[in-house]
């Protein structure tokens, strides 16, 4: 006897991408599709080319699947209202403010529709599928082109009273700082954030700083990135090393600041930064436990997300299991 | 008729005093007892004083009052336990470090009592009977030798998985600045705790600062407090205000980290810091609107505790309501 098996469509909006995927209801991703966002087009081939690829993935899918998927769930950025739907102020889709993404798919596709922040949906997937299967309090943050959050509490995402809590990237960490884009200067994010951090090795290299990784981009600095500076370090280079030793420093900063307001059984880190491992979590856990009360150290549990390169697609088919 | 009344006894239980006060359903103290707690005799003295001073304020109650008491709440410093009812690290009280005042303060009086960190216990007294009532997430900060917070979700008290969440004082906001008590460095309490800003006033006043103060406490600089600080900007001393300034713009910081955490409705400034009023709180909302996002920073109510010279009574008596 086969044990009856349910499917949700994961969709991960991004400003560059289309990420779709089928999940199962064990978190395994059985068809995929990826194509363009082409946000410059605005808004409405936005929502077009959503809807083709929703298409194209059921097209794809076998009957007897495409009959037991209970809903879409959709990861957006942006300050994202669960509970209308709305989208507003995405940073890199800029054409999507004040679009109504669920009630559009919903009235499109006939099947319950979930959306949330990106941050917030990969925090949903890691608390189902991932590194925090079973906590009830738990906090995941994204180190990616920004730092990401999302909270969950009593084992459901918390999005605060006006669905903007979780905004962990703008936690001040150095209040005479750095500007950010947000307005804010100091936030953790204009220090871990991968395109803050490209720029200051981009920088530094260019003011004399001497590293491997000059080589490793051929002399064309505007091709330096993390996974750059992760080759370098692995190369043994010591400003690479340097580098992400104050990373992981600024990030074990931020997660005492998070440990201390939420007080969570487990802080996951995931997010593409994060696959600098070691380079990345030793200074990070040195940091924290240098600054953390003895007593909650000792106690919340710091681990790597699980949830790999599907991890956009889970998190956004998670928001359906999340919801059931 | 008369509407049928309950009582709660609340006890603040403080490293030099311990408050008590008998409390009706409406957050008024009919009866109010204090005595020192003299913590340097140990804790079973500690103990004694406190189920004495009870005792006192039983007796001085009338019998239909006494008879409607329908539990104890208890304020205290440090970690604290509030299911088992163990107190851990207080820092005021290192002798009842380890001890369980719930069950010793249950057993004596046969009364059921409730326990908290005195800053959760404003936090559910600001939301039991102050400036937070009806909300449903709110977060509190007390300034007064600490900073301390509490943090109200979905209408109940919020301890995190490990009864330590809203330890708001040791949030950083300067990551390479001063060091903090609790092993950590450059903690907001560090630069707003009452100790702090005193020590800070001397130490400037020492090295040249001009100032009216001085005058204030007639050259002895032992006796410099921020109440002293509060006086001197009412008397337009130009380095008051400039510090007050300071003060300000650094608790508006950590508001801002608290709200892009959390995302509350409302969060309250209480505390006898706080009393500084105009002085503290203009500076303190100018910087958190500069800081914030503007989504955010026109929804969040920030506001001033209302709970005054017996928030400490109240806010244990509000335990036992919260409970109820």
């Amino acid at each position: 006897m086969v044990k009856k098996v349910d499917y949700a469509v994961g969709v991960d909006l991004g400003g560059t991408n289309i990420a779709t995927g089928i999940v199962n209801s064990a978190g395994k991703v059985i068809l995929r599709e990826k194509a363009p966002t082409l946000a410059g087009l605005g808004h409405k081939e936005v929502l077009k080319n959503i809807c083709n690829i929703i298409l194209s993935l059921l097209s794809k899918a076998e009957p007897q699947v495409r009959k037991r998927i209970i809903g879409i769930g959709i990861g957006a950025p942006g300050l994202v209202d669960h509970k209308t739907g709305i989208i507003r102020e995405p940073p890199n889709l800029p054409g999507m403010n004040g679009i109504n993404l669920k009630k559009y798919i919903e009235n499109r596709f006939k099947k319950k529709t979930f959306i949330a922040n990106d941050a917030n949906a990969y925090a949903v997937g890691e608390h189902t599928f991932g590194a925090g299967r079973g906590t009830k309090n738990m906090v995941c943050i994204t180190l990616g082109t920004g730092l990401g959050g999302g909270i969950i509490i009593g084992g459901k995402l918390y999005v605060g009273s006006f669905q903007t809590a979780g905004e962990l990237g703008h936690i001040v960490i150095r209040k005479e700082g750095r500007p950010c884009l947000c307005g804010n200067t100091g936030c953790v994010e204009t220090y871990v954030g991968a395109n803050n951090i490209a720029e200051r090795v981009r920088k530094e290299i260019k003011h004399g700083k001497r590293s491997i990784i000059l080589e490793l981009v051929g002399g064309d600095l505007s091709l330096i990135t993390p996974l750059i500076l992760l080759q370098a370090a692995k190369l043994n280079d010591k400003y690479a090393r340097s580098v992400w030793n104050e990373i992981g420093k600024d990030v074990g900063t931020v997660l005492v600041n998070i440990a201390n307001t939420v007080g969570p059984e487990m802080i996951v880190v995931g997010g593409g930064v994060s696959k600098a491992g070691e380079y990345l979590f030793k200074p990070m856990l040195k940091e924290f436990n240098k600054r953390e009360f003895k007593y909650i150290r000792n106690k919340i549990k710091i681990v790597q997300g699980e949830l790999l390169d599907d991890a956009g697609v889970l998190g956004a088919s998670s928001l359906v299991w999340n919801h059931v």
